[in-house]
């Protein structure tokens, strides 16, 4: 299916099936939701309003629900009023949930109108949660039983409707409380008056709302279920962490560590209208215009130097780009560590040691490399002693800064999948342009 | 549980809980595989080492499987050689290929001989795919009936085992081709002699042994279903790809991403022996320096303007900074939208012009802010055209880099997100100290 995709972009692109209502309806007819979100958000927005006119209206929510917000939010906007009505007619709390920020307040307020009093308390109950913690993604659906049940009613309660990814049935006690999970596949083989307890599953990990969304996703995705259940302080149930959830959870985390490396976010759009998509990047832009102006006039403290000794200017880049790709490889290695759980203080002094050494290695053979190679380019000795001092100096200050910069912002609550980058190559800019000018004038003035 | 995991690597590291056997024995007893991986993964290699001897036999499998290659070969090597026959002893073919690239030939022959021959059949099936297609994934534990079976016979099949991430059943034909899933979730309900094919989901994927591993495990984790069939070229059954093996697969392409951007692969040890450490990071340094090496041949074109110039060498930061900040943000929305299949030869020209006009959005206003910041630093008014005019011209120079990169990158089927930002950078650097000491050449002497 998802090779069908360019084929149909191409056509609604360059073919101008968007000019051709009837050709274009009968080749999203039937597509799914995803597949239809998929090719809104790579057209260009012209045709995608186009494409959006022909989605049958009762599949628009669902289109919706699937897309990034920022390409989404295009669509929401030029959307006609009148239509909200019908879209919303069969919306759930957790779409909703899930709309929240690219929904205006009057389309918000029309939307809740349209939940029953069930899936308005859902829906009240998970805005209290942010979005990175479980309790905003809680799937209310479940089967529940009560701890003295047995097998027959088991079978009874599934011969009504069964959830989606539901493949456990939860046992909970008279106040509620989640006592044990029985996987419905052990139903099969089970003797009817057999007690359900007597199959439960052991070592079954439990959520409460306030935990960390990423985390528990992967606890999911590990656990060979189709769902954890989520409980309350006092361990009542309050429902699931389903995997379809879960999967999305960690994707999007994924999404946003690879957009932040570039200083945007993952719902960032191909197509976003040329102002709006200026002024997301413009900040990024602004931010490193800053840290390239310190640098600047660190530089600038050397003018005298530069000015005798041009090789230095020449040189530059070199310096500056060995300290920042250093820097950037330990980065990334510890950010994925704090990520994982596995980078804590115990093994900080341990991983900086190990960092410490490996600069120390590629310090040594780079800057020596380095050393001959400005040293023959320009026949001066002494030139080649510098830079090999400068870049030994700058890989080493690049991996402590590797291990600390993103320690420090994790212990301050900045992600430093964002700001880390930036903090680093400004720290190894600076280290490296004053390392590399200072010896320079010491040594060659 | 997981928040268990940083006090066990303190009480490990810090407070040598590895020198006392009882008492770390007491603290890994009845931990799951996932959190031993992720334990070993933490430490250094010394209580690493420690810690794995102290892990029952009958677990060190499945917790080699959870680890990621590079510090699970410090265990392996570090396992003394009569241990094997044991570990070996209840292995599976999916576990041999996940321990492929990590054990030694004697070591894969020994784990070989211990499969059953059924368990053969299927390593060497697998084998034969590369492990970026499904056909090196495909788990061959599924429930199978005739097509013309009742739901009575289902519910017979369903008494025996039930595989784990199992959720329907598969129905063939009689030369065993594929024809309906049935979702057990509908078995409960039916009348037993109901035909399941009557009870079948309608629109199921299937997959070929070819088909690219990200975009089906992609496919499965939006299913909504434990599983999808997996078939060769005459729609014969061969297997499923699960949702556990899906969602490994799709964070490891996302790990791949993030370790790619700075030139490491996702199996990078924390620990790992600093030799091997600074040889996997040498290569990418060494890559580096040649473009930095470049870009500073650039500049030496311009040594007589530099001489005379001195501010020019202060300012080539920013020019650079600018340039390669404002195309790793499109290098990073189109790798992402290539990685999607949403970037196409039919949207890039649409692409190029919007990426264009946002760079030309920023250039304008960046140059503008600049110029000006350096006409009030070196009180020269043609300095600040001159970079105002570079900056401008990096800008727009750096978002048709950004989308042409990638996109040809990709076309040379060289993965995108490795080698686009240093070849990026190598243009925008290029461009910019060019575009800067050309200019003030020709408007500052």
């Amino acid at each position: 299916m998802a090779d069908q995709l360019p084929d149909l972009i191409e056509e609604i692109v360059a073919e101008g099936m968007a000019e051709d209502p009837a050709s274009l309806l009968a080749a999203l007819n039937g597509q799914d939701d995803v597949y239809i979100a998929t090719l809104l958000e790579s057209l260009p927005v012209e045709p995608r309003l186009v494409v959006w006119e022909g989605i049958p209206r009762e599949q628009k929510l669902n289109v919706l629900v699937e897309m990034r917000s920022d390409p989404r939010e295009i669509l929401i906007d030029n959307t006609p009023h009148n239509e909200w009505a019908s879209i919303f007619a069969d919306i759930y709390a957790d779409d909703l949930l899930e709309l929240l920020d690219s929904l205006p307040k009057r389309l918000v307020d029309l939307a809740y109108e349209s939940l029953d009093s069930k899936e308005r308390k859902y829906f009240r109950e998970a805005s209290l949660f942010p979005d990175n913690q479980i309790g905003h993604w809680v799937n209310h659906e479940q089967l529940v039983l009560p701890s003295n049940a047995k097998v027959r009613e088991a079978l009874r309660l599934l011969k009504k409707d069964v959830p989606q990814h539901c493949d456990s049935i939860y046992l909970v006690n008279r106040t509620g409380q989640f006592t044990a999970l029985v996987k419905i596949n052990k139903l099969f083989s089970a003797e009817e008056d057999k007690s359900l307890l007597a199959l439960a599953e052991e070592n079954i990990t439990t959520f409460k709302g306030e935990d960390d969304a990423m985390n528990a996703s992967i606890t999911v995705q590990r656990s060979g279920l189709a769902s954890l259940p989520v409980v309350d302080e006092n361990n009542t149930l309050l429902g699931r962490l389903d995997i379809t959830s879960a999967s999305e959870l960690v994707n999007e985390f994924y999404e946003r560590q690879v957009m932040a490396s570039a200083g945007m976010d993952e719902d960032e759009d191909l197509f976003s209208p040329v102002a709006k998509s200026a002024k997301n990047r413009a900040l990024w832009l602004g931010i490193n215009l800053l840290t390239a102006f310190m640098a600047s006039w660190f530089i600038g403290l050397f003018e005298g130097t530069l000015q005798q000794v041009v090789a230095l200017a020449v040189l530059m880049p070199v310096v500056a780009s060995m300290g920042g790709i250093a820097g950037s490889q330990t980065l990334t290695l510890i950010v994925r560590g704090l990520a994982l759980g596995q980078v804590t203080p115990a093994n900080i002094k341990a991983l900086m040691i190990k960092e410490l050494k490996v600069g120390g290695v590629n310090g040594v053979i780079w800057a020596l490399v380095i050393g001959i190679v400005a040293y023959f380019w320009f026949t001066d000795i002494m030139l080649g002693v510098v830079i090999c001092l400068a870049i030994l100096f700058n890989i080493v200050a690049a991996a402590l800064a590797g291990v600390f910069v993103p320690i420090i912002l994790d212990k301050l609550k900045i992600d430093p999948a964002l700001s880390g980058s930036v903090i680093l190559t400004t720290v190894t800019d600076i280290v490296g342009f004053v390392a590399f000018l200072g010896l320079g004038t010491l040594f060659l003035l």
